[in-house]
């Protein structure tokens, strides 16, 4: 039972590698772990970040401000090349206030151990208050 | 905030249907949440169940031995045609023993409100003794 296939080792060191770049505030580590051509849609339902560039964009728009973002894992599952990604994105503002996501983040990742698709579910129901 | 577009509220209808199906352990309304050539993937990672005939025989499957299935919803995001599904299902033997497995269901529904791909994530640290 604790043993994970190399397929489900290498998904789940990509989804560690995601949380780990937010958890560092560090964009480069966030387009690494992206593949070339990798897309993001934030949340479900509205339009895709397709590549590296438009994914440091939309990265580049969520730091236009002073938040700071600190995310919870709740949980990781990984089942051979997907994974669920639980976690609580905790947003804080300079001055101290801020909100909290809920989110549910499905990812694909290559063989190449980078993510081809991660993809955001959340909705009004999943936002709190700091 | 609290208003659904169409698609998503079709969305979150499936689901719902699906969960009920579950809960009232009713095989036929199960299959008609999902659309006639639709795909269950139970675990992520193994082969896909395609179609009613065989998302049927997966159910009977399941239900065997005297298992009775509970699913305890713990959130569902619907965004847009797609939607995460969060629940405990709990699983009873007439003994009165059983398993938990917190299960994180990812769906695409189609335009007909019924569901076109449902893929469970779940692996061996989701399981729990009752």
């Amino acid at each position: 039972m604790s043993t994970e296939d190399e397929t489900t080792a290498r998904t789940r060191a990509a989804v560690e590698a995601y949380v780990r770049a937010w958890a560092t505030n560090d964009k480069e580590a966030l387009l690494a772990a992206f593949a070339e051509d990798g897309v993001w849609i934030d949340p479900v339902g509205t339009p895709p970040y397709r590549g590296r560039a438009a994914i440091g964009g939309f990265w580049d728009q969520a730091h236009a401000g002073d938040q700071r973002f600190t995310p919870e894992v709740r949980r990781i599952v990984a089942c051979g090349n997907e994974a669920i990604l639980l976690f609580r994105m905790v947003v804080r503002n300079a001055g101290g206030g801020g909100m909290t996501i809920d989110v549910c983040d499905q990812m694909v990742v290559g063989p190449d151990g980078k993510i081809q698709v991660a993809k955001a579910f959340w909705d009004a129901t999943c936002l709190g208050q700091l």
